[in-house]
């Protein structure tokens, strides 16, 4: 801080004030200081720590695609989690490819990075030995589970049974379902159709293959062809759930092209809880899957690990609180909410 | 080719036609196959020819949000670049903090890649000798002009100019401007305003400070809000120009909100044409400012630096074209189209 002060030509004191987010400080005073700071590299000692502790102060995060608002959204959450925890988050996409998420897992960059978080898309369960690997990892996600790393998800099944029932309650009976992967029943498709169903059957409705909407590649466009074809084909509907926001975002902008009214005709709800769905028209009603507490969490575990590596720990597998956001798009909310 | 095919216990023509995605192989094969790829750290030799030539494959994307759709966008195009490229992307989120947009240019970090596209926010004119650094670096956006690196732009005034025109021509009189930043020339607001008030000037149309929207930080929250001050302070409008696609979409809620029909009593456009402006309804009309031409010219200049490091090689300034796209918000395309 010293050196820092001098430097900076202001008292230590003042370079505190600065370090310490004081507000009362002249811009010019506060970018001189900055900029002492950066050029001694001082930043709070952590790299000498580091390189006393044979770190890099930098984390790894993968995840499938940052065009998905989810994962831009989730990046960012970790990002922040990651300064508040001392360290640089450095992101990595693989695009769901399997040779890309095992380079991630397996390639020389690991060395570069502290421990990993990463949502695999393209390896599962039949690659779960690819997951034990050297330095700390915690995995996000639904393709693993009781794998050789910690692991934060969601309730995929109890949240898609739950917005399912909101629809329910609200009276609604031929509710299609958007972005299904028929035949999986792992994964986050799979899960939220199991969840989806039970609350159908325990309703005692039919499980109408009519209403599946299969899409594989979750997307608003995506999401807007399969409306369009749940519409097209002239079955009765009168709600639609789709898998995650983007798909239901694309249903809406579907339902509206064709004069469908949302909530009246058709009440749609959607699921992650991203940015968008509180500024579309209607607003989307979704389930917000507790990205602020994945995002913590995952630095946590990871945090922790990196601080005792040693092996033998067991693996904590934690499930992120989920909640059911009702906006206009099922109708119950008030119609200004934004 | 041959330890991968002896690994995996297939031919040669078989790791081939992996590699080379042919199709019409089964999936098995193609996992044992992609599996020996990696663990023998072929790929295609790129590691070996970096080593050789003191590279690390990997070169650095600093970005300001990824929470922004159209960062989170461009990013997934430099990344799809640099694949093409044979490099591997890195992500790195500023938060526009004027401390991290210095570590990321001077930071430990910059050893770990061969190379940086940096699109800063915090950093502007008065720091142009910060840029000057010894490893090859590409900027993008409008804080600095003609500085010691190579640069990727928009024509900012000018597609400002056309988008406001087209309002203009559209026969709107009382536009306003969402996310201007009143004083400031420089930077994408400074640079968009300028273009709006020219086109205004040159209309014979007053510039009136009652039309002008102040926002900060340019998101669907900050737009709705400028929005619903404009609404509320009772001044009359006849279209919105919002200098980005998420301002552009906050503001759409905030006029569905009060019953304010867009285009027939407001016409909206927007700037980023981000894959929302295809899905909200209406339809958000927008300026495309060249992203993929961005991401990929970006690459190319990059990769040509670290090909060719020597000093002395001029510094080019690539401006992407733009293109005013007619959606719904503007009255002036097909109702249904997506």
């Amino acid at each position: 801080m010293q050196d820092v002060a001098q430097l900076a030509g202001v008292s230590v004191k003042t370079v505190s004030n600065v370090v310490n987010g004081y507000p009362y400080i002249r811009p010019a005073t506060r970018a001189r200081v900055e900029e002492a700071i950066v050029e001694l590299g001082y930043r709070l000692n952590v790299s000498a720590r580091n390189l006393r502790q044979g770190r890099t102060g930098m984390i790894g995060l993968a995840v499938p695609e940052l065009s998905q608002p989810y994962f831009a959204e989730l990046a960012d959450l970790v990002i922040q989690a990651g300064e508040d925890a001392g360290v640089t988050v450095l992101i990595e996409q693989t695009g769901a490819q399997r040779v890309r998420e095992l380079e991630v897992l397996h390639g020389e960059r690991r060395q570069m990075t502290d421990g990993l978080i990463f949502s695999p898309l393209a390896l599962g369960e039949e690659d779960r030995t690819e997951f034990a690997v050297h330095y700390p990892l915690v995995l996000l996600g639904e393709r693993i589970f009781r794998g050789p790393a910690d692991h934060v998800t969601m309730a995929n099944v109890e949240a898609a049974y739950a917005a399912t029932r909101r629809l329910i309650e609200l009276g609604r009976r031929r509710i299609a379902v958007i972005g299904a992967h028929p035949g999986e029943t792992v994964g986050s498709a799979g899960l939220r159709v199991v969840g989806y169903e039970r609350a159908l059957t325990e309703a005692g409705l039919p499980l109408d293959p009519a209403l599946m909407g299969p899409v594989v590649a979750w997307h608003r466009s995506t999401g807007a062809d399969a409306m369009e074809r749940l519409l097209a084909a002239g079955t009765p509907i009168d709600a639609v759930f789709a898998l995650n926001d983007a798909m239901a975002l694309g249903a809406l902008r579907a339902l509206s092209a064709r004069g469908v009214r949302v909530p009246q005709d058709v009440a749609v709800i959607g699921f992650d809880d991203v940015d968008d769905a509180r500024y579309s028209s209607p607003s989307l009603s979704t389930v917000a899957p507790g990205r602020l507490q994945i995002a913590r969490t995952a630095v946590e575990l990871l945090m922790a690990r990196i601080a005792d590596p040693a092996p033998g720990r067991p693996f904590v597998e934690v499930v992120a609180d989920f909640e059911i956001i009702e906006r206009e798009s099922t109708g119950s909310a008030v119609a200004a909410s934004t």
